[in-house]
């Protein structure tokens, strides 16, 4: 029985449109590679050509799926506005409004695609697992975020009192002694901005220790959230009743 | 009915009430940037019009929401003393004692304030599990603390030892040592100060993987506690019996 | 009664045989050792000469150790091809081969024979735990990967596009920018690159937020697939239904 | 009732006891910080004069201490002999011995007196609780151990072949490339060595996707053996048989 068009391009958990689908994604793949590799400094002119005859290729095949997808979409207008209809829209548009201008990072969305991949075989549950999982933990996740945020505040306007007069031109304002807040409290350290006074060097070690205990709870968070979610799921309750 | 000033001022759980504390809250936080831009350097004198413009306007609003709540108050000198009545009258006093001196951080304080909306809500139950879980892992907490500061002072002496004939400069104290010893076993890793010497590389590598096993114990205490405080707070044990 | 050869070559959990596999797995810790030094710039030459003794009495040893499995083996072939049959003979191949060239850092392979003495005992147990957590966590582990692989690849193209035009030489490509993604997301934060503009820092922050978050996921996957792994090894269920 | 002797000196859960212990820590923070500020440099000799007498005062009454316990005790040898009575014999005899030399760092070994407060009230819990996970975690802790050694010494080696060449002075040796895996596996990145070439660079993503999912398990280890320890301790099962 030969497949319908519907089923190749609508339908990825058949075997032909799941052959469609991780086609239209190898080519998203090779779409974002070759726009990195554009990005090259002192690129040779010969291997900027390809990568037009590339980009040409996959924009094309892009259009021509855009195209199928709308002439098989029962309502068209549904279609256009969805999620997706949007995403791979806005992954095509730009070369044919724009065609010199180079816009397709644009099409960094269209990663989104690769989402769908995951949908097949029983990655379902993987994700109804997570939704789950952030649904019971959603309150303590606000209130975490809310409490980082403040410490994030206060230690900006810490280590600006302390390190403004030491290092004027690194701890300009409250702005810069949030770029070292930030870098400090994910333990990222760039090394680019740091105190060097004696009270600084004390408020950083202050602040790490709290930071680092806020920084700690997501984990735990997560870890018991997703035990509980799993639980639930064992039991066969509908995610909405999960948070209760 | 129109609503009473008690119910504006005082009951966030109304209407009203969540209106003039959202409306409260967006001023706290306009007053922070407000304060946060004046510290940036090389702004224009018109910018500080307008950032002196505004910090009027909000010490006027907090001055009479201040007012607003002491006229309400059944009895005045129990909320002049309470923790949000002094927050509140520090987060204005500055203006009005030293008109020219710049002390609005002070509002930094009433920060502190933004944990009212989240009580809103449902929030009482985020708020009262981190209760629970700190109450289940207190003295493994503070034992985890003991631990972790005398292996900081351990570190920063040895590295003293190991570092200080080859960083004279660097590592010139025991002091000089402990802020090593901060950036290292929290990962930051500024670069400022960091061991030359063989000795004192391998004596790095042994207080890292000390270190990071002591860093690593806090989150699972507190996954452990938060699911054992989710347990309990379905069985509905009251928050007291909870480290039993 | 005396072993036989087979007994001390091939049964690791015999007095003779564990006696046997300690001796190799010191012998290859040794040569190790003696490959790492050999790398040291400005070496004596007497000491290059002791290192090139050990190395030819370790080959010797590895030798006589692999001939000794080969004709103990019931099926030569079956052997040869075998996982470990292919790393004993990688280990000692380019000493014969190339006698001059130095490979001896394909000895490193060996170490995965490590693991055999911790398969005495009971570490059986400890390595059918992790085979069950990761069975159970699978699904989760692979939706974590593709996540942190497109988050990774919109942060190298976000902060080439924010930090391209004030640093060309640092920036100077979207793999340029993978790099600092990579350094930044995992927190190293080596600082030798590193945004500088307003826009790139905010983009820092907020890829950051994001990317902790993710990070934060697998220590909460682990620990909760260890806790069932566990649960289920209790009851005595099969490891293959242990992901049902 | 006058206390005796030995109930002050030795037992610490008494009134006296507490009294005379807390004295003696306090006295050991004291000689502690005391020792760290006689390294700073450029000191006044005043500052030097005071810091000597704080030197005497404390190494006095910790000899007289020694006495008392070494009077009190039933059987001498045994408490000369013991752990702590050798912990408390090195804190006083370089005084002694070495007069002029300054060895009072080894006083830090006296910081392990410290735990005997936290014995004090209901530590004792805390102290069994971690002695159960660790026993329930032991044989994943090892296993994880060996993992973490096999693939620190993989990526040294592997770090070595791919930058050496482009950067000898950093990468000199296997060493030097251990050092890089110790700062880059750990996340601290010091930024004092990095890799530039891409070989290198994608070689540390590769080794930091794993590493990083190493790092990650001793935390959810830890999380779920504290989960169990802290179920079999409501149980009242007996410590021993814990990890059965």
């Amino acid at each position: 029985m030969m497949p319908t068009l519907k089923e190749i391009v609508e339908k990825p958990d058949t075997v032909h449109g799941r052959a469609f689908d991780i086609a239209i994604q190898i080519l998203i793949v090779l779409s974002l590679i070759s726009f990195s590799i554009e990005t090259l400094p002192h690129l040779p002119p010969r291997m900027r050509h390809w990568l037009h005859y590339v980009e040409i290729f996959t924009v094309g095949i892009f259009t021509i799926e855009y195209l199928l997808r709308l002439i098989i979409a029962d309502r068209k207008s549904s279609f256009v506005f969805s999620f997706y209809g949007l995403v791979d829209l806005i992954a095509i548009l730009p070369f044919f409004v724009w065609p010199g201008v180079d816009l397709r990072s644009f099409r960094a969305f269209r990663l989104l695609r690769l989402f769908r991949i995951l949908k097949l075989v029983r990655y379902n549950r993987a994700v109804r697992l997570f939704h789950r999982a952030l649904l019971i933990a959603r309150e303590e996740v606000i209130l975490f975020l809310a409490v980082a945020a403040i410490l994030l505040y206060l230690a900006s306007v810490g280590i600006y009192y302390f390190e403004h007069e030491a290092q004027p031109e690194k701890f300009a304002s409250v702005f810069h002694g949030m770029w070292w807040a930030v870098a400090t409290l994910t333990t990222v350290g760039y090394g680019d901005i740091y105190p060097i006074t004696v009270g600084g060097r004390i408020f950083t070690f202050l602040v790490l220790i709290i930071g680092l205990g806020v920084v700690a709870v997501p984990a735990g968070l997560v870890a018991s959230a997703l035990s509980r979610a799993r639980e639930l799921e064992k039991d066969g309750e509908p995610v909405l009743d999960a948070a209760k």
